[in-house]
């Protein structure tokens, strides 16, 4: 057996003892594992410098950008102490398994629940930030199922270390210590993506590339995590305040998150009237803008010289479908509501839009017909956001749209399965109901918990 | 452009103008293609005795089943009926979309609204019965999917007269001609399945083979509907009466369907007690059974040679791994509740397994430890069906766990998106919240619909 297929075999094995472990146990395992990481923190950062040293050359030669440098730093301001009371969030939160979501009494006597359930074994694949492990780690096991975790190599020296704390709190329950995994290897995940007998899911939170390799190399289904073409649409009726604010917040609050809008869509009966303002308020926070020639001409007579060189030049067709992840904006002018929503259709990723208008009904037109994740009114792409949206946590955020959709928490890592009871004398069989037998009942059950 | 990107870009371009056609406009679909049917009936019925002459050659020549052939009749008994009030009853079910899952207000006046939506376009896959046409055109206009359909060439000449209804209802209404497709040969398929960039979901109806082979060769998230390797399990205290109800029905009730009984597990204090008397009661129902050596020797014992040679034979390894689909059991010996609960995980196809038993702990341990979509307690397998459980009609029955698990009706063919709007003067912008700004409210919203 090689060692992919033990890893999946243990993690099934855990997987299916751990059904019978209770809630609380499972919380507990979040405090063990929250006490583990404490009494190691100083060999955890000590790991961590390590990692930091060694992509330090990498970054001089030039092979590792800052920014990934700086993701994967656990000691710098309250990193450490986040990571710790993000264990202590989930573990806070309301159970997500044990839910009745349908009961119906089919029958006298024959009672049917559907009822939320962990969904099995995980394997989750993601990059730099170490303490992702940690992150990922608690949403299993507060969802109860189990993972097999994969970082990026740069951070491995972390990463191997705060498996081991977490390995040793689920030591101290009655939870399988192979509940969570941690790999190394590309090799090992490429394995593993042939065992849909053991894996039940593939959560890879990175780049399209990295998630349509996984998919096209896996037939267990892909929960993906990747890019963000997210808009904002300029209404004929758009108001100015709202417009400013919502363009510019959309574009620079946090620009390289995937929630960040990438291109601006002004109707054309705005663009020698409202664009040039919302224009000037992106250039004041210098957004460099990609223009099509009806948003580039109006600005080319009132910026002056310099201005307009630094921060305005013409557009080409491959800028709309960039996710630029930083101070760019790519902006199109179009004739009205519909044909935004048909652009937004075909070059959007479908994670977040916004429109910013006065008028209801075409609010309301916008939201059914763009085919987005988020459909947004008069508020900033950047809500779109697990821990803004409510759900105090976040696996992150789903580009694809079966099983869940935008924003992931942990009801997003739970599936159902249905509990029939027959508490009648000689229990219930199918032959009995039909034509000229008994007809099923389906009458409600109101209960928010199975009663066995 | 091929074909089959044509049929697909058609069918996402049908997907998106539907998104502004109301409900009811829909449901008005749904009895323009009913009267179609009715209109072109007696066309429709030629056309299928033509694939049934076609069949019988088949048939005789060895090629094709008895049983295929009589999946394709349209014309016996009430099966036309039957069809078109199936249409009436999805069309009278209560509409999937537009359902509030989740409904915050983040903060004054910013408020978000989770709210259930079609999936957009599906590609259905399934095999020779003509009517299926009409049944997953009927579920996905009425949850608002356009789908492409490929059925069993052995139907082809009924498939293309019902798809030429169903295109015909469909001009008489706001909905675009293109919402429903039909497509007749596997190279389309093949084509289609490397295009995720308008289909969102593939739903193949078929062998275990068939879901393998299409999860290998798409990125596209698949919802399998295969093999059902169902189980009852005998626990210790299981009532007589119960066990031989629940085991005959399981297993003779239809036994080539999905959710028919393949294997029974004995409690091995019952070897010579309860389980010669529910032997007896499955040879009385001429069911063959394949025993292990515990089960085989004192059914050796009690029963004449001639019924024993007829009715009991050894099993061996691969017994248990096999969907019988006919009057076969295979019958296994195990010392306990728990080593039943993992010989289930490790060999059923998690479709649906019963426990017999008078024991409510046990009840419980086998609901919770049993890893498939359904665990019953003193009932029959064959309850495990979308109308039994209330759904009105059913896609099929999911073997996968993501997204839809087990019987699936119209809220498997729904996702969600979010729709969030900003009520006040100058919109709602991300960065004014968090550490020294605004904090979120997280106030519920109690309301069953979206109010723009």
């Amino acid at each position: 057996m090689s060692s992919a297929e033990e890893i999946a075999k243990a993690a099934k094995a855990a997987f299916e003892a751990s059904q019978l472990v209770s809630s609380e146990e499972r919380v507990a395992a979040l405090y063990a594992i929250k006490r583990e990481l404490e009494a190691k923190k100083s060999s955890i950062l000590d790991a961590n410098r390590e990692d930091l040293q060694a992509a330090r050359l990498e970054v001089d030669a030039g092979r590792m950008s800052e920014s990934m440098l700086k993701r994967l730093d656990l000691g710098k301001q309250d990193k450490w102490d986040s990571m710790l009371q993000g264990v202590l969030d989930v573990a806070a939160m309301p159970d997500p398994t044990g839910k009745v979501g349908y009961a119906t009494e089919l029958d006298d006597g024959l009672e049917l629940y559907r009822v939320s359930c962990p969904i099995g074994v995980l394997l989750v694949i993601f990059e730099s930030r170490p303490e992702v492990v940690v992150n990922i780690a608690t949403l299993a096991i507060k969802s109860g199922n189990a993972a097999i975790l994969k970082g990026g190599k740069e951070s491995m020296r972390t990463a191997v270390l705060l498996a081991d704390a977490i390995t040793s709190g689920l030591a101290k329950t009655n939870l399988p210590p192979t509940y969570i995994q941690t790999i190394q290897t590309r090799d090992e995940v490429s394995s593993l993506l042939s065992l849909d007998r053991y894996i039940d899911l593939v959560i890879p939170r990175g780049s399209n590339a990295l998630v349509k390799n996984i998919q096209n190399n896996t037939r267990i289904p892909v929960m993906g995590h990747s890019d963000g073409l997210c808009s904002v649409f300029l209404d004929e009726s758009a108001d100015e305040q709202k417009a400013v604010r919502v363009v510019v917040d959309s574009k620079v609050d946090y620009p390289s998150a995937c929630n960040a809008a990438e291109t601006l869509i002004v109707h054309q009966s705005l663009v020698t009237t409202l664009w040039p303002i919302v224009a000037k308020a992106l250039i004041s926070k210098k957004v460099k803008l990609l223009c099509d020639q009806p948003t580039y001409s109006p600005l080319s007579s009132i910026l002056d010289t310099e201005t307009l060189k630094t921060y305005v030049q013409p557009s080409t067709a491959e800028d709309y479908t960039t996710e630029h992840l930083s101070l760019t904006l790519s902006i199109i002018t179009l004739p009205s509501l519909a044909t935004a929503i048909q652009w937004i259709n075909s070059h959007s990723s479908h994670h977040t839009d916004s429109i910013v208008t006065e008028n209801e009904a075409n609010a309301s037109v916008f939201c059914n017909g763009v085919d987005s994740a988020g459909v947004f009114v008069n508020a900033s792409t950047r809500f779109a956001d697990g821990f803004r949206y409510g759900f105090g946590t976040e696996v992150g955020i789903s580009t694809g749209r079966i099983h869940a959709r935008g924003p992931v928490g942990l009801e997003g890592l739970v599936t159902y399965k249905y509990k029939m009871r027959s508490v009648v004398s000689g229990g219930h069989v199918a032959g009995e109901f039909g034509s000229g037998g008994k007809q099923f009942k389906h009458k409600p059950i109101e209960t928010s918990f199975v009663p066995f």
